[in-house]
């Protein structure tokens, strides 16, 4: 069969495995997944209340243009309607961009490491891929990237808080980076974990939309808004981009429980200010573990931290899971000596750091 | 900016006027939507109590691998869970198969009128699109399909029973065509309206899977099922096929509520065969109607029939708009002088005929 050559390597995307599977393989009665930065709080009462209330059709299609939630949305961010494109979570709106720009003959550039669906859709169209290593810092090498840019590029990805490493663009980055892309290059800003940042030089990137025409940039429902289940990201740009990428989006993408969960959730800003909150404490606690132990680790905008134990990752990451504490093993992130620990509630978090002091002290 | 070529003339999904809107334009109390081929008997009550049961984790990823879905429909269709890939409705699956396999300098064949989706994504890849007319009955001709093929042929669409004809392919017909396939050509099967097939020589094409390692059959649960409004579709073949396909599937392309409602809607096959029977009585009423004042039809296994008027179909479509009925132009479907119309309960039939009746004595 004619399968497309670029598509040979691909590997699936593999289940991990299942709370109860590690019930059952420890003899646990309590699991705690701080593995996937899902909000530890659960998500707004208000999306509860709607769903409590609400009579669904389901026999018919949901609103292809999710107008409630589009109106919801351009009001919240205070941009027109035609500014949205709405995924099927962000990765639906990573897969539209990439089949409207990236094909054989182009080229993309993001960091590494970094989210790896931009690279798995870039070699899904066959575009080479440009990976330019985080600083040690854990930052982008911004100038570098652009040093990258030749006239075969189409996309440059930015992901600001960066996924894994947690550290964040700084506006004026941003500004002078923008300044100096070329006018063939779409620039994707992934700001999935802009709702947990509280540096206090945190900036709005939705007001650099008007100014930058070939900026996009890409939020999501599946982190602070505690949606992950529901699936809804949504990209915000200058409206001739979104009108090029509209036809690339399926009609209906976007479930008719996802469009209304979404807009409810989005009326509680409070619960997203109390996540924010929570999770700069928690965050707090992981800071001073590692200051009091000597641990390396980033310092994070985002709802995760990585740490650095200077051994294989996997062990750290195997001991913990014995005890009942399922985390991300850098080796698969870029970060073979860390682990990606995503922050949860108190309780679990001095649970967690509990165990990784046993684990520091058991030689 | 490097958009694609291939991309430049594509339109977007344009949203069809709400019942609202039509509400307010014609000033009129009650609307009903023929329109879209939805189940006009809603769903299932095993889904109703399935939800009201439920007690989502909206912030927890869903499943990816779908298990408790995937394991239902593999018991439900004796195969194997790996003979399996979902997706967010049907739309996906021809998403994905068109990523996978087409691309310049392959071409893909299908029928003309079909499902629109079909050429809609290999226009996106860059395919050349073969379309092949059905015959005057509305059936398939697949001695010009077989034709058509050449060495760079990578997929061949059939959809039985056809949207918008209704019309099917008969067992004989298919396994000749399957027979005289080359090997490097996916057969791809959209039996999106199965559930709704009454004729004594309908088949079940699964189990031509065992046989034809390179046929996929697609079904929903958008139609006969009655969750359009949760998105889920999904793809059968050889395990060899769907692990090709699969590392082009979003991770989580299935929500969790889609994934559960389906799982429960499954259990309830009483519910589709009432669908079925009362939808074929419906149908009757409309070839009924084009006996009696010389209306041509195809005649049609899914719940849906398309009726010549012999004059421009949006005047047609028009003046049932008018009077509250919202059925679909043929105009746009490939047939002018005709609409579609979804065939509704028993009420809304005898209205909507009753209107029709109206529409013919006006002159």
């Amino acid at each position: 069969m004619n399968w497309k050559t670029e598509i040979e390597n691909l590997k699936a995307y593999q289940p991990g495995k299942t709370i109860d599977d590690v019930k059952k393989m420890y003899g646990l009665d309590s699991i705690v997944k701080l593995s996937s930065n899902e909000n530890p709080y659960g998500f707004s009462v208000r999306v509860k209340e709607y769903l409590s209330k609400a009579d669904f059709t389901f026999s018919i299609y949901p609103d292809g243009y999710a107008k409630t939630l589009r109106n919801s949305l351009s009001e919240h961010l205070g941009i027109e309607e035609k500014q949205i494109i709405l995924g099927n979570g962000s990765d639906e709106i990573i897969q539209i961009i990439s089949r409207g720009l990236l094909q054989k003959g182009t080229n993309t550039i993001m960091p590494a490491p970094t989210f790896p669906q931009y690279k798995h859709n870039a070699v899904i169209e066959g575009a080479t891929v440009k990976e330019v290593e985080l600083d040690d810092r854990g930052k982008h090498d911004l100038g570098k990237m652009i040093a990258e840019i030749d006239d075969d590029t189409s996309v440059v990805w930015l992901c600001s808080p960066n996924n894994p490493s947690g550290e964040y663009i700084r506006e004026d980055e941003l500004i002078s980076f923008l300044d100096r892309v070329p006018s063939h290059v779409l620039t994707v800003l992934d700001e999935a974990y802009f709702e947990y940042a509280t540096a206090e030089d945190y900036y709005d990137s939705v007001e650099l939309v008007e100014k930058y025409p070939r900026l996009l940039v890409m939020r999501t429902f599946s982190k602070a808004y505690g949606l992950a289940g529901l699936r809804v990201g949504y990209g915000i740009a200058n409206e001739g981009i979104i009108s090029k990428l509209e036809p690339l989006r399926e009609p209906f993408n976007n479930n008719i429980v996802a469009q209304g969960a979404a807009a409810a959730a989005l009326t509680d800003q409070d619960f997203i200010d109390r996540c924010r909150t929570d999770n700069r404490k928690g965050m707090e606690m992981f800071y001073e573990l590692c200051k009091e132990t000597g641990l390396k680790y980033f310092p994070s905008q985002g709802n995760f931290i990585v740490i650095d134990f200077g051994i294989d990752g996997d062990e750290v990451f195997q001991y913990l899971l014995s005890k009942g504490y399922i985390v991300r093993s850098g080796k698969a992130l870029g970060y073979p000596s860390a682990v990606r620990i995503t922050i949860g509630t108190p309780e679990q978090n001095r649970g967690l750091i509990e165990t990784i002091r046993g684990f520091l002290d058991r030689t």
